[in-house]
Order: C-alpha cells, then structure tokens, then sequence
C-alpha cells in the first residue's frame, strides 16, 4: 500500500469516525483541554480502528501496539461537548502501520496524530498477516 | 423541598441524562474501568445538569463547588462502550443542594453517588437564590 | 477493632504516609486540582497501606474490592508541587474494613476521604482472614 | 544554539530533573501505564523546566504553549513506583524550542520524547527574547 501524502486536517480523508465526550476534568488551569487529553481522544479513534479494521478476528497471540506517536496541536479545544475522531491508514509497513488522525471539535480540527502501531505475534514484532493487509487494502 | 428516599439504581427516578464515552485509558490493571474514573463520570452528569437547571442563568459571582461526594461502587465497567449518566436532585438546603447520579452501562447501574454542592456568591456560601429554587421544585 | 471517632484532618492520626505528584493536567478550568484527581491521590495512599499492611502476603484468590467511597473537599490544592496521604483503618467490619486518608498540600488538609474495602476470595466476599486481623491490630 | 544529535535514551544526557508517581489509574487493561500516561510524565518535565530555565522571570503576557509532540513508546512501564523525568532542551529556533525528555523507571528508559514549545507574547507567536535564549545557552 503506497498512499499519497494526506492532509490529515481535511475530514474527507477520513472513512472512519467515532466520538469521545469532553470532559471537565480534561481541562487544566489555561482555560482549555490540556495536552494530554488529546492523547486521551486520539487512542479512542484508534482502538475503535484497530478493533474493527485491523483485528476483528484477533487471534489469542496476535496485538498491536503502540511504538510511536506525534500529534500537533493546532487549535485550542474547550469544554463543554464532544470530539469527534477520524482515523485512517497512511503507511504500511511490513510489521508496523501509521495510522492518522484527526480530531475536530464543532467541525475544526483541534489535532492531528500519527501513531506507529506494530504487529505482535506472541509477544514479538511479526510480519502483518496478508488478511489484515487485504482489509488495510480493500478499506481505502 | 423534600424528597423522598429515593432508589438511585433506578433508571426511572432520573429526568436528566447525559453521556459519557468509555475510554481505554478509563481501565486499570485490573482489567475494568477503574474508581477514578466513575467519578469522572459522576462530573459529566453533574456538572450538565448544573449547566441546564441550576444556574443556566449564572450571574459572574455565582458558582457551585463541591464540598463532598460518595460514590457507592455496584458493578464493574468494562470497555469498550458508553455510559449513561442520569442526575436528580435529593435534597436542597439553605446553601446547598444533593445531587443523586447514576451511571449505567448497557441498562446496568455500575455505581450511584450523591454529591453535595454548595452555593457561592463572591466566593462565599450564600443562600440559594429563589429562582433556582423554583426551577428545582419546577423540575420535580 | 473498634476505633473512636477520628479527627482525619489531623495528620497525627496517620502511621502511614504516602507521596504523589500534583499534575499539570489535573488542573481544570476553574484554576485548581479536579475533584477526579483527588480521588486519584487518595486511591495512591490507600493501596500503598493494602500492600504493606493488608495483603503484604497475598495468597492468588485474595483480593480486596473498593465498595464505596467518600469525599470531602476541604480546601483547594494548586499545582505545583507534591501531596502528602495519609491512611488508617477506622473500622472493621467481619468481611470489610472502612480506610480513613487524608491528604495534605504544603500541610494543609486539602481533603479527607473514608473507602470501604471488601476481602474476596476467589471473587466473592469472604470474613476478613485472622492473619489480616492481627495485623491491623498490631497496626494502631 | 546549534544541538549535535543527542540521544535522549541515555540519562547523562540531563542536566534537570524531575520526578512524578506512576499512579494505579495510569495503569489499563493490558496490564501495564497507559501511553497516554507517558505523555503526563513528559509534561511534568516539561513544566518544571519551563518554569526554572525558561520562563522563571515570565511577564504577564509571555507564555508557551505546545505545538507539536513526539513520543517513542520504548518499554514497558509498571505500577508501583516512581518515574524520573530528564529535560533537555535540544534545538533553538526563532521563536520556537524542541525539548527532549527522557522517562526512567527503575534506571530503565521506558520513552522518550520531543516537545515543540513555542513562545508567544499576548496571545501570538514572537521571537525568544535574548534573555531566554542566554539562559538557554548558559544551561547547555
């Protein structure tokens, strides 16, 4: 899979959407949802991914997991409301996926993330089995 | 105002409702959805029946603050999902005013709490104004 | 065990301290500690008194389960900086025991919490073992 | 300030300090902290090192915010204990600043991470004034 570079602020590049609730508690002393919050929201789009596309048919033995993320903060986000994530595949590797995100509050794009997720097969980093790489594939 | 005892695992004693999404960051190693963060649940339904009924109207040197809370911990919360959190008031007195919440995932109440918030005018606890008061008795 | 009534904002009621780190992100909005993260420093003091007094010699089936707790919001904590928890057994029941913390900032009693704890053995309440007893009598 | 690659895996890297509690609530369902816990970690350096080297003079209207995070999940991070938190800054720009941290569990790197801050004054991005920028240089 070899996909173009993506502007992950447009939500029409993304295909799958979940939401998250803004919490009081995500806000810090600035005024607004704090960093780490973000984070918070970034992993419910993933997981929600990952269950539905990567793993629905998950294998005792077989996981993701979390190698690498970067996320730019790129507007400020307030409370109350909700959050809205899509997710989608940018890289394929052959035992790691980057997946983007995008989180938009009221329709702006409050972050962007790409997160590394790796394939483990037993506890170790394992080739992605082609049914994965075939859903990654028809998914597009 | 005065209420009577009132079953808080029962879904039909709340006429408000709101939402919370389960986060994966939610659980513990323990496997489930640990205490903390039903109280973060607890916040959600307060805090938005606080918004609608109890101060919608809130002048600059108005607030609530919360001054205790019990939660009674009833079933485990698993992720991934939602909950649903009703909040109804229990009892009002001169400057403060019990608010009872209860949490439910997929029609099960997992915790109860009563929270007791108290009236502030300048940062003093002060007399709760006679128009919440009428809402109060209004929202019955 | 029966205890007499205890002052829990009085730090001398307490042989068993325990730190955490007040965080950024448990700010919120309104300028100072969420009353969430609270429930977080007090869970922090309460298992560090499980693991060295209750269930120092956990057999695999033994467990104890947070059944309920309470709160009470004294004074505001403001980042940053360190909190101090303090925790002792204020009652015992025949399958429960009722933890007293309080948590001090810069030792000022910021808030002071009670949590029952119920002993399971292999998932299901069970009278508190006579081992566990002795120990919280040892303990006072 | 021109920074020769530095790797952030290695403690004597570090000049500042800091340490943060990893908390029972860090941890989740797979057993181990959350990443969106390492990411509370990494701002607890973070802020203690904004406040001492660059900011500890801050005027009313001066101010950092966080533009872009990089995390490296490398190992596993286990509840009880403590996690030391190195900040080093490790590339200057105009009007922004890369910091690097560095998270040790038990003298193991358990991530490690780059932060882009970027100064603004009243509410706008603005050159680092010299005297941050000697601070910087002088820290080195």
């Amino acid at each position: 899979m070899s996909v173009p570079t993506i502007d992950l602020t447009d939500p029409r590049v993304y295909r799958h959407w979940t939401t998250d609730t803004v919490r009081f508690s995500d806000t810090d002393a600035a005024g607004h949802v704090n960093n780490v919050a973000y984070a918070a929201y970034c992993e419910t789009g993933r997981l929600a991914y990952a269950y539905s596309i990567l793993l629905p048919d998950r294998e005792p033995e077989e996981s993701f997991i979390l190698a690498r993320i970067s996320i730019d903060y790129r507007r400020e986000c307030r409370w109350p409301g909700a959050v809205r994530i899509g997710t989608a595949p940018v890289k394929l590797g052959s035992t790691s996926i980057t997946l983007g995100s995008g989180v938009f509050k009221d329709d702006i794009c409050v972050c962007t993330a790409e997160a590394v997720v790796v394939f483990r097969q037993a506890g170790k980093p394992a080739p992605i089995p082609e049914r994965i790489r075939a859903r990654l594939e028809a998914d597009r």
